[in-house]
């Protein structure tokens, strides 16, 4: 018969079984942490009514989206998680409590031209706090804690959470009377970092606004120091916008209460700069960088929103929420070698190797370790001795129970910890115990860093 | 603005937070157990090449896939996790120790028509193991093992799995001269239970089968009794052809070894009526019923095949493994009421209401729980006191804390148990100690049953 090749699509990141245990484990991390802040999970369909996805349409969006037919149905691939989240408050809003606080890990599909690093089909995990009509400023300060604990739960030590306020800019811009060029202006300005503020000033004279103007806009977002500096600065501009004001005074709220909510101060700083490109954020907005890899650009990033599901109700219903793009951050990390080599990836905490042709004593023995949470796998192939051994080392299974006849007659197990060597007989009882306390500290390492602690 | 009506596709399930937390309980349960037994996280792409899902091709399947162009690429949404998996193994067979033993649970999709209780997307859930050139048969007696244990984790007490093997019905249809038309002779006996043996008959005779030869089927796959009769009624064929001889040795093996791996022995029994319709099975073949609700047919089927990957790879692979159709068995159990309706659903384990205006104490006792591992909700909104009561209620939260002046002032909280309508006043340490040690008991709580032990 004719072999057909076995192949991934390009742009579809799939793991091997290591690399895919600490796939999960950051996962598992992310969803862990968003449940300590009340957030309820939600999974909703891979696939939408095109006319629900592109609701907003125009854009890259439209163009990247997997659109498809099947039978009269106009069908597509969700692009994002928060066009669906708008869809589902919008349709059960009747049995939702509010504010809603929901967290979605999921696969979304953008159809981006292959290159290294970017994938078609990556993960985003994403949090957010959905108001009706109102949503209370405290939301904005206590979303950035989720981000804080979720890092650092990862073992991430050195990043920055940067803020601002979309009503700090508005109302700059409002103050100079270019609020009818803001959008235009905060997708210039949002490049500052990348192009510099020559090429920035360029652009803007573009828009049609004079270089005394621009070198305004560019001295005002750059004001450096550290977060009281930067809300001081804020003061001086104080009294004459009532936009500007609102924004300066949502912000010295969020930083008041983030330290509150757990973010010692070093993680986080107001960075008037940010402004993400997104029109639709009203508020505060947020992007975390890794302090040591600038490069890697945000890896976490989101806003306050005044209207989530405006294409498919009347219903005001405002929110915060923030993302992580999960595929890229994994790529990213494994790639520059930053996920703990020593993390524990290994399958099975013991393989059980039954040297005798009874293997019920092994049997029984697994069913012993599995009713005590430990992962026991028993061999029962027939090799050699050596390939047995082999196969726990190539997996990195850490403990091997030899059952031969010595063992079967004196009722003890022969356990051997396979990173020192050491083989020790038994009772089944004590070996639970080791195994069991061997794995459980294990599992205290950390996904990321370790001995790269200092240079993440 | 016009509004588009927020709306799922029909045949696409969402679930209502509540029921999403009973789901996703459900998921992590069949993972966590799934993993004591050695088996390794996967996850592979949704869409795939067309070539590689179709490569069997034919029948019911291409038909109903979802199957699309994106730029010239002919792709196609997984139908099933068998043939992704057959490809993973074929692609990275160098990189991977046999036996190969993986879990996915994941999503699929088949445009069936659209009826109650039938979905186009849907979870799977599955487990295999996979050889390399030859598989011992213990792996066919453990895999019901992890079957067993996974139902009886997630609460379900009256089920059974039923076993057979493909050698015993292959070997008989030999004896009899009739292996021409084995594979037909097995579509039409798996339909013995659903239309009765009158009608069989009446369809064997329509594959030029005579009655005598007929009601011998009939009779061999109908020996009733326990498992130690069945067995000892196959005795009496044995010596008389090589195939049934292997067969019949295997299920006895089989059903040695299924007690050791912890099966008590009445959830499991021989039945000879067993064929599974899917013409790759070759040994032992399961499928598993719910006592009481024999009409929701099986809810987890699977069995050992010989040659998992044969259109991507030269390499023989056999394996064994079984599927579990989760989305399915939830809509069914949840549909007759089955899932326990006191098991706990909230999102928080508490919510913390300030009822002054400086809410920097309530941040505090949010970020204290938070760190002891309490899901903590700080309720910032400006409600009315029965608003913010209403809201603990309406996601069931158990437990609501009060800081208010008197609680300020002597550095108490006020705890109040929704359940009870009991306040007091005490330390927030005693507090975190009182809701750890109320949840940890709500969560012993099984999602299956309770009050419907008997009935399941």
């Amino acid at each position: 018969m004719e072999k057909i090749k076995p192949r991934t699509l390009s742009g579809f990141m799939e793991l091997l079984p290591e690399e895919q245990q600490l796939f999960r484990r950051m996962i598992q991390t992310l969803e862990d942490t968003y449940s300590l802040y009340g957030f309820t999970p939600l999974d909703t369909p891979l696939i939408e009514a095109s006319e629900i996805l592109l609701a907003k349409g125009g854009g890259e969006t439209e163009k990247q989206i997997y659109r498809f037919t099947k039978g009269d149905a106009d069908l597509s691939l969700r692009f994002d998680l928060t066009v669906p989240l708008a869809r589902y408050v919008a349709q059960h809003s009747a049995e939702l409590a509010f504010p809603f606080r929901r967290f979605q890990v999921g696969k979304v599909y953008r159809g981006e031209r292959a290159q290294r690093g970017r994938f078609r089909e990556f993960y985003q995990a994403d949090i957010d706090i959905i108001g009706d009509e109102k949503l209370d400023i405290m939301n904005e300060a206590e979303i950035p804690s989720v981000i804080y604990r979720a890092f650092t739960r990862l073992g991430l030590k050195r990043f920055r959470i940067r803020l601002n306020n979309r009503k700090v800019l508005n109302g700059f811009f409002e103050l100079l009377g270019l609020s009818d060029r803001a959008a235009d202006i905060l997708r210039t300005i949002d490049k500052l970092e990348k192009i510099g503020a020559d090429k920035v000033l360029e652009l803007l004279r573009e828009l049609g606004i004079d270089d005394a103007k621009g070198e305004e806009i560019i001295r005002f977002i750059s004001t450096g120091g550290d977060t009281p500096a930067v809300l001081a600065a804020l003061e001086a501009y104080r009294g004459r916008n009532e936009t500007f004001d609102l924004g300066a005074e949502e912000l010295a709220t969020v930083v008041r209460y983030m330290e509150g909510f757990g973010v010692p101060s070093d993680f986080f700083t107001v960075d008037l700069t940010i402004a993400r490109g997104l029109d639709y954020y009203t508020g505060t907005v947020y992007e975390t960088v890794m302090t040591d890899h600038p490069e890697i650009g945000s890896i976490c990033s989101g806003g306050r929103y005044d209207n989530l599901a405006e294409y498919y109700t009347d219903r005001k219903l405002p929110g915060v929420g923030i993302s992580i793009g999960l595929t890229r951050l994994f790529f990213v990390l494994n790639d520059r070698k930053l996920l703990n080599p020593a993390y524990p990836v290994f399958p099975s905490d013991v393989l059980i190797l039954p040297m005798t042709d009874a293997p019920a004593c092994a049997v029984g023995l697994a069913t012993y370790f599995r009713e005590r949470g430990i992962r026991a796998q028993l061999y029962s192939e027939k090799k050699k001795f050596k390939a047995k051994v082999g196969y726990a080392d190539k997996l990195r299974i850490p403990f091997v129970v030899f059952l031969g006849e010595d063992e079967l007659s004196s009722g003890t197990v022969s356990l051997k910890d396979l990173r020192t060597g050491e083989q020790q007989a038994m009772s089944k009882e004590l070996a639970a115990s080791v195994i069991a306390g061997a794995v459980a500290a294990l599992k205290q390492r950390s996904l990321i860093g370790a001995d790269e602690t200092i240079s993440i």
